[in-house]
């Protein structure tokens, strides 16, 4: 099975400019993780139950490439895939992207290492691993 | 005993200005718990302390009046007054200042309640609450 | 005509929760401004228009109470009503609810100011006030 | 000369918490240009100054590594060397630390691209450059 892909919608909010009269670049790290909830969503682990069940998954790394602003009120489309899970460690990578002319606005990759609540190290449960890896 | 006073400095974050080239005005309530925290840091009861007792300040009300824009770089003051401690009740006022020339840029209240780690309503031990009222 | 009301959509981001395991209450403050575009989109006067036309609507005053604590990955509808036009005064009503349950988290009002772009003060065209009036 | 250093504090916002009790990541990136702003205010050019000159100084990529969690009312230092000046394109790096025990945080690189008002690649004034790269 391919990777795991998703894709989320987001109206650009006047919090979100800056007075460049674009999109403050801070904004792009927290439009990855609403990427990143859409995808877990969508492969029928949503983050929130994983954190119940004592499963966090905390940010080790960014890197985010900023192409072309976006702007305030764009309708802006987050796709996110599942770049790698080896043991504890999950790579995603996203682009930003605006909705209409398609234009590739940012894009990047996060990092992640599975914790547990005591912030050890820990590992994915194999059945949400192969999941997450699109087995 | 007058009631505890005190000031915050905060220096303008581009993060903070909007594309109208002021600061965003929700970033003024941030600003009213960056003085509420000096505040009760200077009587002696910092807010992670209390945190750590249980002893939770939920937010139940806001209210800001906005009377000229803050901008990047400006260095404000945030002074903090304590209006009101009755029962689980706590009423602070804020008065959001540009150093320098002393303009008036903000001004509000905030009304909270004391409440313990479930959530529930409590009451502030009296030498804290006593403290507080500047008693 | 009634009012002008409309309804936006939020889904709760964990960028938006605090350390309390509930969302930070200036986040409904920005929600606040989510509700108001779609308000101002849905009687056919986006901001974003607006602003192009020279016309900024700033905001003068919030108040904002706050009832049960939202959570992150909640569902969120933010009902706006506008509850007064007059002159460059425009008021402006919210309630923000969790979409499932009907929970109502935070209710609160915005007051704005119409001004130009040296920020003087303005009046909205008299179509627009119409509009926005629901006449 | 050495490249151009700074150091800016920060004390850790309630706000800048979330549901995992430690800061939100993103707001590392925020933090990365409150050292930037004071890197470059220590070598006389203030980024709002700059601005005014028609200078802007736009984000073209952000690298963070996180390494350890800074928690709520942490007192943190921001370290910013200036690492490269060529034409157009500036990179600055960051360490993230706790003051007290000097735990490293977080580190990370920006780069930056020089435009003009008009969001067009230009050029520092030579003078600036040479001041940025500590010559």
């Amino acid at each position: 099975m391919p990777a795991p892909t998703a894709e989320a919608r987001i109206r650009v909010r006047y919090a979100e400019t800056d007075q460049m009269g674009v999109v403050y670049h801070a904004n792009y790290v927290v439009w990855f993780e609403v990427g990143r909830v859409e995808l877990l969503r969508s492969i029928g682990l949503p983050y929130k139950q994983l954190e119940a069940e004592g499963i966090l998954i905390a940010v080790a790394e960014v890197n985010a490439r900023y192409k072309r602003p976006a702007r305030y009120d764009d309708e802006i489309a987050v796709r996110t895939t599942v770049k790698q899970v080896r043991g504890s460690i999950i790579r995603i990578g996203y682009q930003v992207v605006r909705v209409g002319d398609e234009e590739l606005l940012c894009e990047g990759e996060t990092v992640h290492v599975v914790i547990d609540r005591e912030f050890k190290r820990a590992s994915l449960p194999e059945a949400y691993a192969a999941r997450m890896a699109g087995e």
